[in-house]
């Protein structure tokens, strides 16, 4: 079964692929890009500038690999890819939690970026508080490095 | 541009298509479902049994309608698409916050379910507290509702 999408538009970044980048957005803190989102779905953005956060999924573009286990580089064992967020995973979806700027018609100015120049994007939605946050949460491997600088990838 | 993806398994859960649904994880608490992960992925689950929370990201595949603005039924007024988490978006994706009960071979038993029974599994990723939560958040249209029970959809 194949599940066909289509990008509802672009992330623009100072990062150029190749680039060192931040691993992660809470590491990208206070870099600055801008989505900008295809004319069609301008409609789709009334009330976004309300949130102070979004989600974002986007499609791994430059990432052709898929691996089922990956060494986090601060790690060294293998973990199993879905229990880390390394990009090498089955349908390349990536997600990542912005700061939202402004929004200015079709371009949403965007904070805290950790994401390619020129990544597809799939979808936003809205950062919510009582639905994105839990109580009670494990780790697992990562527990041990929860109070270090968050810096993790493949 | 096309972006072609492949189910990487199947939810189950206790909710067929028409019945009535909780509409948010945290509203389908201690629901309770399963994974079934496609054989050639079973290496990709070491560690996940180690974190009590996971992100899934699933295609919404009963839903084929695209709508740039919904009216959340608590709401009176209609809101921008990428402002909810109505299923009626481009590329239908859906995202869920669940707890992980336990890892048996190609199998995760999950609780505190929101989806329906079938739905195609794209992606999982590990629920991790520094990077998916956030300070400072506002929560535009929702602010008023965020005491009150959660319950939302399109």
């Amino acid at each position: 079964m194949k599940i066909i999408m289509e990008p509802i538009g672009t992330i623009h970044s100072p990062f150029s692929f190749g680039d060192p980048m931040p691993v992660q957005s809470i590491e990208g803190r206070d870099i600055e890009g801008y989505i900008e989102l295809l004319p069609e779905y301008i409609d789709g953005l009334k009330d976004l500038d309300g949130f102070s956060h979004i989600i974002l999924l986007f499609h791994i573009h430059l990432n052709k690999k898929v691996k089922m286990q990956t060494r986090p580089f601060m790690e060294n064992e293998y973990r199993g890819i879905f229990a880390t967020r390394s990009p090498s995973r089955p349908n390349h979806i990536g997600m990542s939690v912005v700061r939202v700027d402004r929004v200015n018609g079709n371009r949403i100015y965007i904070r805290d970026l950790d994401i390619v120049d020129g990544t597809p994007l799939l979808d936003i939605k809205p950062y919510i508080k009582v639905i994105n946050e839990k109580d009670k949460v494990k780790l697992g491997w990562f527990e041990k490095h929860k109070s270090r600088d968050v810096k993790w990838h493949d």
